[in-house]
Parts: C-alpha cells; structure tokens; sequence
C-alpha cells in the first residue's frame, strides 16, 4: 500500500492557478523549448497547449512562457524567469509533500 | 493562494484502495446507520453505492459495513470494527497531509 496525491494551488476565488499538469506542461515548454513539443509531449493538440498556457498566465497574472524570434529552428519558446520561478517552487512543494505523505502514511496506518 | 489536495491510497499493484470519495462513503453509513441514505447524501444511486463499497472491500479484503436486522426501523447498516479504524486511520492521514501542505506550500512558495 502507499499514499498517492494530486496537488494543486487555488486562488481565493477557487480558480486553479498552478497543478501537477500545468506544471507538467511549463516543465515540457522549458525541456524542450517548444510549445508545440510541448504540446505533442503531453499528448494535447497545439491549439489547447497554447489556451491552457494563456489561462495559466491570466489566472496568475504573469507571463511565464516567451517567444524567441529567429535562429537556426526559426523561433521558439522558453520559460520566463517567473516561469522557471514558480515551476521550481511548484516542483519544490511536491517534493516536500511527497515525503510527507509517507510519513503522515506510516504514521496513521502504522498504528492501532 | 492555498494549496489544494486529494489523496489516496494504492495497493502494490496500482488498485484504488480507499481515496476521499471512499471514506466520505464509509463515513456517511456510518452517521446515517444507512446504505440507502448514505447514498442519497452522496448523490449516488443505492446500486452505485453499494457497488462501490463491494468493491472497497473485495480490494481490501475485509469487511467494513454490516447489516443490523431487525429493529423499529426494520434494519440498517454500521461500520464493523474494521471499517471504523480505517475511518479513523484515513482522517488522521488527511488531517495530517493538510497541515503538511499548508507547510510544504509557506515553505516553498513564500521564499525566493
């Protein structure tokens, strides 16, 4: 048996402002420096990587993925510091609640 | 900004052995002494429920809900001794994990 989570970050309003799959999809932008490998990655069509990436921006109110205009490839994207910020706080708190859950686990299920 | 979770716990073999919808379940037959208004409270068809808590059990492989014959109301159903430590065990998970990610999110995204 072990513990499995899905984690997320709301705003007082209740709107979903960062979670496992959007940072899943901010982590593959940066990877792969590409939206529509991005996209591919995550099995998501080009046209709704590109939505779920513009609702991230607006819920949070930051811009967190930039074009690159030229180069060899003819253009590309990346993540803007704020975006690499916040996709390493994101990675950061999943890290921390993951072992925490296993201790909260041992320690409920231990017992009795 | 809070930090949002659900949690659950797998068997070795990736089964979904009891989760928050679960023990909401469990939870309700226990405060109604009723499948059928466990159900309701639920929104849940009585077929739903009960198939749902078969199913806990079958993965488990214990017995968490009995059947008490007989009485004014004609019959109802508890939690065996099983079920309510398992209550009570995935509460303290929670309740646990919730503080954890209050923590977790201060810890990570109050920094930098």
């Amino acid at each position: 048996m072990e513990p499995r989570l899905k984690v997320w970050i709301e705003s007082d309003e209740g709107k979903i402002l960062l979670s496992d799959y959007r940072v899943r999809l901010l982590e593959a932008v940066g990877a792969t420096g590409s939206l529509a490998e991005a996209a591919s990655e995550m099995g998501l069509s080009y046209r709704r990587a590109w939505g779920k990436l513009r609702e991230i921006e607006s819920n949070l109110g930051m811009k967190l993925v930039e074009s690159v205009v030229g180069g060899a490839g003819g253009g590309s994207s990346r993540l803007t510091d704020e975006g690499e910020r916040l996709v390493r706080q994101f990675q950061r708190f999943r890290r921390v609640l993951t072992d925490d859950a296993a201790r909260a686990f041992a320690g409920s299920f231990g017992e009795e």
